[in-house]
């Protein structure tokens, strides 16, 4: 935990919080603070800067809170994810939430199988729990927001063109195409397969929405680690 | 399984090989081969191709092979890792080998707790394991070198200085450095810390033996994350 991260509704007017939850165990538990330790705390959707803890006991923690810096920038893109399977969703919810991604569609494809949709990951709270734990590894902030995009075509067809328009739209896609650009300041949105890729149709669907296929080289990488990897080479 | 690969000593002189471990397992399971079903199939640390199920019951499988093609180019980097946590270590190898490192050098520094130098996760097997599972996620044949670097100061000093010559230097580290570079073609050996990362001791000693520090940007990066993250960026 490189930030302790609070809600508005926890700190009081004196810029003080109670924590008696998973950050409270953290702190005491793998951090072992002290009365007088300071360390990076974060409003969330706000603003970070230290909280000083002023209690600590074995069943709570309480902090002071001084909050004056902003959150890493984040990142120009939106991202079109076919839904994992749920154990790989919740790390790639973590990566992504990490390298600063706010806008996140979970997509149903041909390859995604229904039974997918059913998972408890996709649980509000659990989708919740694990971008707060990205967004403390990474130090930052700002929760990114998941959509669920239960049907390919009419998202693709209806939503789709609005939502991503004045950004440069590619998908990753393994094949003859030109490879993943480099350093991109613009805005970007992206879509990302299933494991065993889009199916043909899915890619005829997004060039009509506008979207360029691009490729990573001939390996085929987890979609956790293509994801980072099409991230850290975009931007 | 995107790779069924096999060792020579499995293969008959007909190109023929019969699988009951893992492999058959998986093509039982996963798969659901049945007999005249072809999949990719590649010998370790050889050609790649194509294997025919010839016989397939409940306890194996038989194929016949045909090996023709190379395997995909491995990267030009040589990789320094701070010895990660055992469970992050598992899946850091596996992301590693399926990028298309080859030698690979897990390093003691100050922050690597010495306990993780005692975990099951080390074992030669164990890490042949996710070697394994790398490769044939990547669909790659060429094994990783993986060597253990226990004292730090004598590897950094006697060895590392030979072991990276002609090759450009890089150590990622937080701070006021220049960008890692991307798209580089030329060899690079690139070192990265732990969780918490290298001390400045370390980065002393590794600028001495001309290593360049270069940064990601503000937000910290589980290793596995990073790992990633700097590969796709490099090359």
């Amino acid at each position: 935990m490189n930030l302790l991260l609070l809600r508005a509704d926890e700190i009081s007017d004196q810029g003080e919080a109670l924590l008696t939850d998973r950050r409270h165990q953290h702190l005491h538990q793998v951090n072992r603070v002290q009365r007088g330790d300071r360390l990076r705390a974060g409003l969330l959707n706000g603003l970070q800067g230290e909280a000083e803890v002023i209690e600590h006991r074995p069943d709570l923690t309480r902090v002071r809170v001084e909050l004056d810096r902003a959150s890493p920038a984040p990142l120009p893109l939106r991202l079109l994810l076919a839904l994992p399977r749920p154990r790989m969703l919740a790390r790639s919810l973590e990566h992504v939430a990490a390298l600063g991604v706010k806008d996140i569609h979970l997509l149903h494809t041909a390859r995604v199988e229904k039974s997918f949709w059913q998972s408890p990951e996709l649980k509000p709270e659990k989708i919740h729990h694990h971008l707060l734990l990205g967004l403390e590894q990474a130090r930052d902030t700002h929760l990114p927001q998941v959509h669920l995009e239960t049907r390919f075509k009419p998202f693709v067809e209806d939503q789709l063109p609005a939502l991503s328009q004045g950004s440069l739209r590619l998908v990753a896609h393994p094949g003859p195409y030109a490879a993943c650009p480099r350093g991109l300041t613009e805005p970007v949105t992206l879509a990302i397969g299933p494991e065993g890729g889009f199916v043909d149709y899915e890619i005829d669907q997004l060039v009509a929405a506008g979207f360029t296929p691009v490729q990573l080289g001939e390996r085929i990488l987890r979609v956790e680690t293509a994801v980072t990897a099409l991230l850290a080479r975009l931007f």
